[in-house]
């Protein structure tokens, strides 16, 4: 996600400095910038504007650090998957810090500056979320970068966004981690598993192949608003487990149709927003 | 499906007939047949080949039809995507009737002549089932029908193949449908939950778009392989819940990097899979 963003910025930005803790990963990136660093303090010293690109847990380590690091303060900005835990930590910032959230909705399951894609933002919906110490001129230059990336900016409160993802992205994962846990135990004891598959599950099962240090920051930073939306997955196989053992032909084709339309009307919504950032 | 068959077979058919109930879709597939009819009986009066491609449930009322409709007997594959009812229909026939069961690990979720496509077969998985009824030149027939429209035939015995597609296929679709339902459950109240989503969310609910009339002939069938791999999934979701909600870090990030490692092995499967047909 960072090496993505900066690749985006770059041809908008007078001095770029990358701070990473791989140096292999600062190699591969070192053409792209004016300065490279391991050392965060190093890195923000002089900085306008940090953008911290990280799991939430390390950005929830780095703020902490900035006041020491870059005293006169300057712009925050960090792409953390929830927002909730982190508008909370850059509010315990002297005010000279001006801070705000930001979560881009689109990702890569592959890491590293290798996988970067300067497009991977365009057209994608870009969520900002004001702080405590949120200011016009920050609020500014975040919407200016998101135009410059080609992403779409919308404002939502922490809380707000934290409830959506929990729907739209944490539990996906689980749900997909889980399945395909399932199928390996099935495949464990049957090499025919594997090859007696589709499209169908490759797809399904996607997104386990996330970071699970990255997925953990988030899980464990949006507990509260994940284990509902977990609860009613597991009433929903509950539910449709029964009408199969009670073989209710009817009430089963109902449920799956319900599906079928609700899949159905997200596509429509997908489509309609595709259309208007084309 | 059986749209896809007929363009791939095509160049080796001498007389293709086909029959379908929708006038329609017989409109749009007329130009590539000799003979289309609604009329099933007069579809395979005179047929050496009959292939059933419906959903499984047609296909259990078709079979029955056979021996009025053609008293001679002659060649049946079907295309079915469970095979233990259908294999257990087949058997019921006269044994002028050669029959095979048949399953390409490969599908579409928009149905109809339009969506047909002559390569979607190619490089894939075809299941054959042999039932008590097949004879060596039906397999001989059914195996050059497959490396007609580049698919790979594997034998398996029907329990074997519905056993693994509950796990592989079924329980797929059941998860999506079901995420689904819990995402449209939040979307409906709240305007920004399908904004503030990415592919992620995409791809894991594609299959909920599947035909429910198909799909619910799919599980009726397959209902006792399929309970237990739905018990296997509400079980993992309920042990991921209480990692979360006991904020056990290490025991969470665990279970995460497991799912992580089995789609890797997964992937790995797949692509040794995909260089054994290129």
């Amino acid at each position: 996600m960072g090496g993505s963003l900066a690749l985006a910025l770059r041809p908008h930005i007078q001095h770029l400095t990358l701070v990473d803790h791989d140096p292999s990963t600062l190699e591969n990136a070192a053409p792209l910038a004016d300065t490279v660093t391991t050392d965060f303090a190093a890195g923000v010293r002089e900085c306008d504007l940090v953008i911290l690109a990280t799991p939430v847990r390390v950005i929830l380590d780095l703020l902490p650090r900035l006041p020491q690091a870059r005293p006169q303060g300057c712009f925050v900005l960090d792409m953390g998957s929830t927002k909730q835990a982190i508008g909370a930590a850059m509010n315990q910032l002297p005010p000279t810090f001006a801070t705000l959230g930001g979560h881009p909705m689109c990702g890569k399951t592959q890491g590293g500056f290798l996988a970067a894609d300067p497009d991977l933002y365009r057209g994608r919906i870009f969520v900002l979320c004001p702080t405590e110490h949120t200011t016009p001129d920050l609020l500014a230059i975040a919407r200016q970068l998101v135009a410059w990336i080609g992403g779409r900016p919308i404002l939502l409160p922490a809380a707000a966004h934290d409830a959506i993802v929990a729907a739209t992205s944490h539990l996906p994962y689980l749900v997909a981690a889980n399945l395909m846990g399932v199928v390996a135990a099935a495949a464990a004891s049957n090499p025919s598993v594997y090859p007696v598959s589709a499209n169908g599950l490759w797809d399904s099962t996607r997104l386990a192949a996330s970071d699970p240090a990255m997925m953990l920051d988030i899980l464990l930073t949006n507990q509260t608003e994940v284990v509902p939306r977990l609860d009613e997955a597991i009433a929903g196989l509950q539910q449709v487990r029964q009408l199969l053992t009670e073989q209710d032909a009817a009430a089963l084709h109902h449920w799956l149709r319900q599906r079928q339309q609700e899949r159905q009307t997200y596509t429509e919504s997908r489509h309609a927003l595709d259309h208007l950032s084309s």
